[in-house]
């Protein structure tokens, strides 16, 4: 059980390959260009998308966290290249607004993080609503990142979702994950997805994550 | 609890719009051209694939289902045509072999689907292997799929998934769904994730799904 686990979560260096403009953000000649903080507004972002993210910044319990189209940038003492042969799956598309449009907030004091997230037209299951994997997808990537700043990196060991409402493609919803226990290297967490106004419970869910054996993340990359 | 079933069961025909050539075989002057059928071969399929491929396409028990980027394809009574706004989540890119690679196979006799599936780099998680929630995808896909064939059309309502041991990027597994119990508008169903020469297992899941009220699939369409 959880066989590679630590081998999963120790990671490595790679070189830099080639890359399309939109994976980077300008920089100067010379410099080596920045990856791009794809949760930064974007003009596919909805009015209650920006809203959300303009009431969310303003409030100082809560911390924007930036991310990127690889995981290797999000984590402590790892090159920030990538190969460009890998991508992370809700970071995998091309064009903006299709696909997983959203940012997330982490709140230190809670151990919790809230993601604004808006399913594009490319995560389409029964028609005109997200895929349930799609809404499976970010309810593991919210739990995983609360967990990843309250505990550090870990991988997914369950993840249990109970499907209330479907979610239309292109709304406004928000991801609710807080950590509920640990218990040594299980983590256990628990998750709402609501509307945007809150006045619809979309889906309810439980992830447990486990950490790596000892000596913290870093010991491990 | 699951408000808005019936209507996202319903679908309407859509007039077709601007396709790409990725999406649609060849076809002669004039005809209408036909959806592209992805659960065929291409040159991405890795030779554990095409192998689980050439097995099942011997065996008369079993029946090879294909798979389009629109779900109103699958579905009896609805326009073959696509809006083409929207894409099925699991066939949103427009290159082989990066993300989704799977087809799938029918057992009638035993409610019972076979899905090979090849996650391609763009679906990371982990350094080096598929994300969480790509996993959780095409178990839901391939839940949903035994389902549509054995009872109609159906949406997810509950999914639980335990995860045993990563899926590298690039492997062969093979993900076995198969109907557990109808109650009602009820069905249930049991997944396992195994690697494609049935050494590892990967994940094991339990899938819930409701079916429309009454009147079968077509009435609601």
């Amino acid at each position: 059980m959880l066989y590679g686990l630590d081998r999963i979560l120790r990671g490595h260096r790679t070189s830099a390959g080639a890359q399309s403009d939109r994976r980077f953000s300008a920089a100067p000649c010379c410099a080596k260009p920045e990856p791009r903080d794809y949760s930064l507004p974007n003009p596919t972002w909805s009015p209650d998308t920006k809203r959300l993210y303009e009431e969310l910044s303003r409030d100082r319990s809560w911390r924007r966290l930036p991310s990127y189209d690889s995981h290797l940038h999000h984590r402590a003492g790892m090159s920030p290249e990538v190969d460009g042969k890998t991508r992370l799956f809700t970071r995998n598309l091309d064009q903006d607004g299709v696909g997983f449009e959203y940012c997330m907030f982490y709140n230190e004091a809670e151990k919790r993080t809230l993601c604004i997230f808006q399913p594009g037209p490319y995560t389409e299951g029964p028609k005109g609503y997200a895929h349930g994997g799609c809404i499976a997808t970010i309810i593991d990537e919210t739990a995983g990142t609360v967990i990843e700043y309250s505990s550090g990196a870990s991988v997914t060991a369950n993840l249990n979702i109970n499907y209330r409402n479907p979610i239309p493609l292109g709304a406004t919803v928000l991801i609710d994950c807080r950590v509920e226990k640990v218990d040594g290297r299980k983590v256990f967490t628990s998750c709402q997805v609501r509307s945007h106004d809150d006045t619809v419970l979309h889906n309810e869910a439980t992830a447990l994550f486990i950490t790596p054996k000892s000596g913290g993340l870093k010991a491990k990359l």
